[in-house]
């Protein structure tokens, strides 16, 4: 049975969280130094909560650290789906299961704005073997690939999640 | 045989192309205003070229009169793929192969910039049969599927384009 430690606090990402955000990105070892870029153009942008932003960003902290990072928001020009663009944690907590809380606060807020389906956008590469594991075990169904999307040889994977309501 | 206007002329957008680029938009009759709304941000953060905004928009204009609007960019994130995001053409100009002259000038814009793949994404629905032999015609490919990604029963069709280089 996996850990959950009952002192993780999620909370809206504010500015000041952008040093610790970008380096629990970068420790993760999943990105490229240009994926990192858009990673801190997308949390700055999210955390200066300008009007008409479409980014949702939230930290968790654990014994009052910053321990992983989501940002999801409604797809434009859709009814109802939302996007999940991205999701970091410290690799020191990944056994912790504060990916797997992030998501479900996702989710959570994401039914507050009566989204019907969420889409994660992610690599075919072995790299991320884990990272769709991760998704997989949460819910998430392979649904669609875009042939060397990323790169030659690195495919886009594109899982869904179904959000269902009762009546 | 089709009608190629030989006084079609591809500019950069510009900031004072707002009003009519929009009402083609809207002429077009395709769009909801959700998505219009998406059009006008879009348009207004080319034509401002702030740097590293990553939208590039060109206006085609006959007579004089701009006719049509493509915005496309390098997908981010990505080692040589492009996203064309926007293409509309005024309903009067159809025929006028506005169109495939402005995808063509995209193309040769990408493959300035060692472009590999194009991606065009766009809906299922009826109202997009035109558009999607369109694509068809010129050149680009269903490459996947994404169900009911837009709304209930409206899926997104993904097509490809692969730009061959010779050695």
């Amino acid at each position: 049975m996996l850990k959950t430690p009952d002192d993780v606090h999620i909370r809206k990402a504010q500015v000041a969280d952008h040093p610790v955000v970008i380096d629990i990105v970068k420790a993760t070892k999943f990105f490229y130094p240009v994926e990192i870029e858009v990673a801190c153009e997308v949390f700055d942008e999210a955390a200066m909560q300008k009007p008409g932003c479409n980014y949702r960003s939230y930290v968790a902290q654990v014994h009052g650290q910053v321990a992983g990072w989501i940002c999801f928001g409604a797809t434009p020009c859709t009814l109802g789906t939302f996007d999940i663009y991205w999701i970091a944690v410290d690799p020191a907590q990944q056994r912790n299961r504060i990916g797997s809380q992030l998501l479900d606060f996702a989710e959570m807020k994401i039914r507050e704005h009566k989204g019907r389906m969420i889409v994660i956008e992610t690599s075919s590469s072995k790299k991320f073997l884990p990272t769709r594991n991760f998704y997989e075990r949460n819910g998430y169904t392979l649904a669609a690939e875009v042939k060397e999307f990323y790169a030659p040889g690195d495919d886009k994977w594109i899982f869904l999640k179904k959000l269902l309501y009762e009546d």
